[in-house]
């Protein structure tokens, strides 16, 4: 690689932001780029929310809450409150703080500016330096057919369901297109990392995208995998791979996923038996402290290196 | 009168909203309406904002905060906060609690609903009884033209520059029509009150829609000076009549603006004087108390009893 190499992100909410943080630290300053979902993304109470790129901005500028996981720390729940009051939907919980964040982007968004430059400023508001691009600026939704409730919208069946009805298969139908940002910054990528994020929800949507893997397929592309031990650190993952790969939970599940597309694949220390015929790193990677963050970047470039 | 009158009332923000609860408290359910201006209301932060009607539903509710006068009491100021960290504009201040509020309204909007509607559906949920109208369902800004700064938006006059800049006239210029609701609500009054309010950017925004003004005409109609002692309880009244008028401001003067549509005038203790040709009451009428309100509202029903 060049002495700064240009390094691309893939990233879904918040392990694969967990990570991106790490990298974001281990890089100068220039050298890093995230692709991020917009899958998630969805219409609540009239505003524009985009989960996974809330969670990197968060995660990035050092706001987000680290026990939940989610939205903000320190946040309050008025709005929500007087929402509940007056018989509106409650259960996707938008903090106070955070609504600033949707009511700039959903008025920037109507005014005509693309998701693209609505991130940017949010994240520049937010003194972040790594670029942060949403894989596409047209809405691209994703669906889960379920075997109990038919089709579900994806946030409908994760947070309103728990993801409790069972997964048969994961739908993206819509017409959208990359930005061209991002298919501009997987050209420009010396080495693609796609973070540990679930492949079937935060990562496909991306990859189902017209002209994205065949673009990623020139580039030298690892990945971190998001099933340590048999387990997803966190969400329905573990469920969705026997249901979906017809395969126990496994990183070896993760390797055999994205197939001829990766190059190496970092697990956990313990987990390198189940990958057969690919590169592989034994490391540390549940993230439980910035530190184990920025550890595990290190490991992921060093490991780069030496392929 | 009836044994069960149905009583009109015309109301702006503040004042009209303090006197419109005393009334509430006063007079038997089912008996009351209140038909509330629309001319401030605006879009900020791609919200539909409706000051008076927020007023008079906090008020009615008992919910509004006392010494600020707008607003919610307990409120918090968090996602401007956040708006402000995002740039956004931060001169029109929205509480944590009352954006619930706002984002109901906007949602409801949207789907369709009228503001009729989606002001019976808060109402209903803050346990208020009284009915309350917007005196349309159509947008209908008020707009300020000033002698410095040419034509202004009524919020950017009143809020954002503080109402400074020297009124030369007050416009309506929507073809907004009156709804329904409130038109049968003036037919089946058989008396109506009008509140201490601002007649020019208050009660004149509603008198000023197609046939309103007529229709009151044929009720029996009474008014509460919203000037005392030469002086407005609140807002930039008294600075206005000078200028829109040309006449010192007085209980006189409200009196002499509204002219023929009034039956009587009720006035501060003392302010009797200014005010010729028209049966006049002097009480009390700066409502610092809830019991203020009630008594308020007493003495304008007695009054209208003695007509």
């Amino acid at each position: 690689m060049n002495p700064q190499p240009n390094i691309l992100y893939l990233s879904g909410g918040v392990g694969g932001a967990r990570l991106l943080e790490g990298m974001a630290r281990a890089l100068p300053p220039g050298s890093l780029s995230a692709i991020v979902n917009v899958g998630d993304d969805f219409e609540h109470w009239g505003l524009w929310i985009c989960p996974d790129l809330d969670t990197v901005l968060y995660t990035l500028a050092d706001l987000g809450d680290r026990s939940r996981g989610w939205g903000l720390r320190g946040e309050s729940f008025r709005a929500l409150q007087s929402v509940q009051r007056f018989g509106g939907e409650d259960w996707f919980q938008l903090g106070d703080k955070d609504l600033g964040t949707h009511l700039m982007r959903t008025l920037w968004l109507r005014e005509g500016q693309t998701l693209t430059q609505v991130t940017a400023r949010l994240a520049r508001a937010l003194g972040i330096e790594c670029r942060v691009l949403p894989v596409s600026d047209q809405r691209s939704p994703t669906f889960i057919e379920t075997a109990s409730d038919g089709e579900l919208a994806f946030q409908d069946w994760l947070v309103r369901r728990r993801a409790a009805p069972q997964v048969r298969r994961v739908l993206f139908r819509g017409d959208a297109l990359p930005s061209a940002e991002a298919l501009a910054a997987i050209d420009a990528a010396d080495l693609v990392v796609i973070g540990p994020s679930n492949p079937y929800v935060s990562i496909d949507p991306m990859l189902s995208l017209p002209g994205l893997r065949e673009r990623l397929a020139r580039k030298p592309v690892l990945a971190v995998s998001p099933i340590v031990g048999g387990q997803a650190v966190k969400g329905p993952l573990a469920e969705m791979i026997p249901l979906l790969s017809r395969m126990p939970p496994s990183a070896g599940a993760v390797a055999a996923h994205y197939g001829s597309l990766l190059a190496g694949l970092v697990v956990e220390s313990g987990d390198e038996p189940s990958v057969r015929d690919l590169p592989v790193l034994g490391t540390r990677t549940v993230m439980r402290t910035r530190r184990d963050r920025l550890e595990l970047a290190r490991a992921v470039l060093a490991f780069a290196e030496g392929l």
